[in-house]
């Protein structure tokens, strides 16, 4: 696992009525570090992420934002030094055609800032998606504005995906996502996303990261270097709540259908709505919410006496 | 509550073995909106907020971000319509001295633009907090190079606080946490976050929101609009995990003592242990880890036979 966990001395107390415990221990925390995302050199953003998988979550983060969707978008990457500095002397992650030009970093290669060239043509419009809200608004920054903005986006229609799974599938996901969550079982810390076969419930990629937009971002990062997208016929099931973000993610690679453990917001359920893709919440045990588009979950009519 | 919470119609599923139920029935949602903050017209950061609590929230931003810490550093803060309009016809929030200058917007106001005027010789240097890391860096982005950034930034010198709790407090927050989130026990959708008299354990202010962030945020703003600042001699507690963001703004405001309900990223307690500041997790039941500074957190001495 290497950078994604590491340890350290923890103080455990433990209370007690008789005998109070305090004992110095090690314990295994999540690595957290900052990854800032360039193009050719200009810097993009800057997440903070566990590291690992950066490849993928840059891309995700392009798909999210609506620049890229096939690999062939892509013509280099490498995890290059410090600030100012072009590609260092790390191994390219990707190359396709001519690499991004630089000057070799003389600074250490901190593995945290990611250099990208994008195929001609391509360029990142939006800096900010969070900022993005409100530049087509013609009604300051609200839900409705926030949702025409990604409608506007998104390449892809899910409305229009036949994907159908059983809701005996959506029950099996959140413990299969557990179960797969290697760092989460050392340490605590982690989000999870993982694409599933909507038929077939089958996992096609799993990943975790302490920011459960990353984990989203690593998944559809994933699915577009494999060419994938968009991702019609699979299921997004997410370990925590439902944001208006994960939504947008969900909707900007074209993933018909998103299963959370917990709540949904009111702009989440909103955006579901708009946008035609299936949303369910609070899946425990046998039962779960779906708050948009139902139509897609097969629930067994009920045997006959 | 208000816009806090809303209604939806939600399909609810029930697998059994021989007879699965599909129903109807009204759930409710936490509400996500967009709220823009701007200084003086000016665009400085959108976050995805649950409504309420907007000066709050806007006023513990701008001292996480470095730039107020005391309530005159604010002279008037008003929700104002949409994009290039000034204060629309909405009671001000807040008004010392003169208010800023705006024409009234035409626009129907959504109560998600909040308009704020700095004290004179006040202004945001920093328009995003995840940008600034690297600017002050020699090694590129890097754990260190972020908490070089935090130290210099922070007034405040969390180290030197005298501040003690009872271990036997801390065991308490979480339960006194959960019980005042009112909008968590209808939504199950809310972090919360709150701050507490480290000597007594006595709540001080309990904040919700969709961002962990934010209720963070809106807890510091209550703070700083009562003149609070620094926090010596508190106890903050949030609902989930201890981030690098959250030990950040504990630094910013001087509160001493951070406790999570769940685990600490790597560079949470990197920067906690920079900043002298003492980091909790995990506090669950009678047991807690400390992972910063245990000298504060008071375990009672065993009794003699």
């Amino acid at each position: 696992m290497g950078r994604l966990t590491t340890r350290t001395p923890v103080t455990r107390i433990t209370l007690n009525d008789d005998d109070s415990a305090v004992r110095r221990r090690a314990d295994t925390l999540v690595v957290e570090e900052p990854l800032e995302i360039r193009i050719v050199g200009e810097a993009l953003t800057v997440t903070m992420r566990t590291p690992g998988h950066d490849l993928e979550l840059a891309a995700g983060f392009l798909v999210s934002e609506g620049v890229i969707a096939a690999s062939g978008d892509l013509r280099s990457a490498i995890h290059c030094g410090g600030p100012g500095t072009g590609p260092a002397a790390a191994t390219p992650l990707l190359t396709i055609g001519p690499a991004a030009v630089g000057t070799p970093a003389s600074t250490e290669n901190t593995y945290n800032v990611l250099d990208i060239a994008l195929a001609p043509g391509l360029e990142p419009l939006i800096t900010d998606i969070a900022r993005n809200f409100y530049t087509t608004s013609s009604c300051g920054v609200c839900g409705t504005a926030s949702i025409e903005a990604i409608e506007k986006q998104s390449r892809y229609d899910v409305a229009t995906d036949a994907a159908a799974v059983d809701a005996a599938v959506i029950t099996t996901l959140p413990d299969t996502l557990r179960a797969g969550q290697a760092v989460f079982e050392k340490t605590g810390g982690l989000h999870a996303a993982a694409l599933f076969d909507a038929a077939s419930g089958e996992l096609l990629v799993l990943r975790e990261d302490v920011g459960r937009h990353n984990a989203v971002d690593k998944v559809v990062g994933w699915a577009v270097l494999e060419d994938r997208l968009p991702l019609t016929g699979t299921v997004l099931q997410v370990s925590g709540r439902a944001s208006f973000e994960l939504v947008q993610k969900a909707v900007m690679a074209g993933i018909p259908i998103l299963s959370a453990v917990s709540a949904p917001s009111s702009l989440a359920v909103e955006l579901a709505t708009a946008s035609g893709l299936t949303l369910v919440g609070f899946v425990r045990g046998s039962s779960m919410n779906v708050y948009s588009r139902p139509d897609r979950v097969r629930v067994p009519a009920p045997s006959r006496l």
